[in-house]
């Protein structure tokens, strides 16, 4: 009788589901559908992930050993069980040193064509091994040394092995790929925001509407667009840049400092590239303060009113900075649920420098 | 046929299991029963523990927003992942602040009679909310203003109204008993040695036995008794301390700079206090290196020569570092399988100050 009743709800919760989803799609959300995010990311042809290139990678990103005095890891800045930040401003590398521009999350950068506020990253392999010789994050003292310290750690060498299927697998690339095939697991999809696109009515409030609309004829999703919300799909290596700030003559440029960052500029030493910057994810952004390259915009809503001013010219009413709030909410996902790395041991001794 | 034949296996290996656990004790063994690790942590009556609580801890202790500048958690400095400890000399703390003595393991503290090395603490509760304030560690300015922070941050009020039962359950001490039932949690039975100590002849190799005969028969085990090697059973409050180094006229103590921390003497200022200290485990002590209060010994071999030289005068061969080295090793139980914590997020802004 139970199991019966059970069978019964459990059909009327199917059809209450398929009715909602089988009503047409209201004209935002098929436009909504452009942005929804992919349930897995892309991987390059050279880095196919497999569990081992997985778990390995998660060892890595949680190993505080690789680097220089043993207390800073990838997560350290980049932390998965959070935000995919620090919620810092700038970040504090090996001996509290700070870094020049604000911690990215990690989570859905498998979905960036371009990383690094200025660009000069543009696959995750690329980026990964960066931070382990940045003399203010992890400062290793060169990519052997990091390899000849991973080396001294029982059980990573036959990690390697498992994961890239040769035994002398233990080197920096394969350091590189290890992570970023971790961080491909890194995505959240079926976010609020994504339900809705896919014909949840009810996934979002009638103000997050309001807010994606206002995001659309604004211009804000000239940017911001794709399923990222980065800009558009690229070829790999090609990055999408804008100029931040576009509008330099309002008070939030001097009140935030905007223009002490060159952004591109400072790779590409091109004048044309000065204050252009890759267009970050709207993804997860609302976990993510503070805000831009420098972190010195310290809510949501004041970002919101900076970008409409210094990217479109635009005063936002109150009402339409709740409403874009609302809708950039909708886009926080879940963070994967994951166990803990156990990470290799030493018996005996420790690798890290005394 | 091929199930009957995994079936046949199965019974053989369940034959061969019972007859080696059926196999009389033998006399090391039973002497070994007395060290063997409890599978349950003992909890008090004013701190039961529930899967929320547990859960909650588990938050906390991984929570780097509740020290001063966001970027230390308890897991920095007593790394679940890893050893519990972070294998450094003294650790790090907010704006890479060093700390005066070196982190102890987190595994098994629940087993312990006292807590920090000149045993000023003697319950996990008692111990957990110190990091929080002490000024070179997570730097707090206070209990209230941790208390304050994690008011700002949604979801906390809820987890603890959760595992406490009560609406206004968030305040310092509960922080402190939701981080002890967690720290409960890590703990690490089943061991090699305590395999074998409980009838599985083969879980240890024959130096590992003659390690834990010299053990015995040198005198280490004199202090280093119980379940924890950490000292015998006392009433709560009462802990178990020794004097190091006890021989003093030796090339180690000056060598490791093993008089210049006065121990106890420092909480009590009662000069019969100098130099001692509380005995501490033994348990997972191949994984911490380095060694010592002051980690200024590198390896786990040459700390067996100092305290065989400092606490009983005697030298060791080198076959008896050896062996007594194996014995410690085969204390090295395994981390414990866990799930990464999901940390409560705050919308549009961030609690670590700017």
């Amino acid at each position: 009788m139970f199991a019966t009743r059970k069978i019964f709800l459990a059909l009327v919760g199917v059809l209450i589901a398929d009715s909602a989803l089988s009503r047409p799609l209201t004209a935002e959300q098929k436009l909504a559908l452009s942005f929804v995010l992919p349930l897995k990311a892309p991987q390059p042809k050279d880095n196919i992930s497999n569990t081992h290139k997985i778990e390995l990678g998660k060892q890595l990103f949680f190993d505080p050993r690789i680097s220089k005095d043993g207390t800073v890891s990838c997560n350290s800045c980049h932390n998965v069980m959070s935000s995919g930040t620090d919620n810092r401003a700038v970040s504090a590398g090996v001996g509290g040193q700070l870094g020049g521009r604000s911690s990215p999350t990690v989570f859905n950068a498998a979905f960036l064509s371009a990383l690094m506020w200025d660009g000069r990253k543009t696959t995750l392999e690329d980026q990964a091994t960066g931070p382990l010789t940045n003399p203010v994050e992890m400062a290793m003292e060169s990519n052997d040394a990091v390899v000849a310290r991973l080396k001294q750690i029982d059980g990573y060498q036959e990690l390697f092995t498992k994961a890239f299927g040769s035994r002398d697998a233990l080197n920096i690339n394969n350091v590189a790929k290890a992570i970023a095939a971790y961080e491909r697991t890194l995505i959240t999809p079926n976010s609020p925001f994504d339900r809705w696109a896919k014909g949840d009515d009810h996934a979002i409030s009638a103000s997050a509407k309001r807010g994606f609309t206002a995001m659309n004829e604004l211009g804000c999703t000239s940017c911001h667009s794709g399923p990222a919300f980065s800009g558009p799909k690229l070829p790999v290596g090609t990055a999408f840049f804008q100029r931040f700030p576009t509008f330099t003559d309002n008070d939030y440029v001097k009140k935030y400092d905007l223009m002490a960052d060159e952004g591109r500029k400072t790779v590409t030493k091109d004048i044309a590239d000065a204050h252009m910057f890759r267009v970050p994810t709207l993804r997860n952004v609302a976990t993510t303060a503070p805000y831009f390259h420098n972190g010195k915009v310290l809510t949501l809503q004041e970002a919101i009113r900076v970008m409409a001013k210094t990217q479109l010219n635009k005063n936002l009413s109150a009402n339409e900075v709740d409403d874009i709030y609302n809708f950039l909410v909708s886009l926080t996902g879940t963070v994967p649920e994951q166990t803990m790395p156990r990470l290799s041991k030493t018996m005996g001794t420790s690798v890290t420098p005394q």
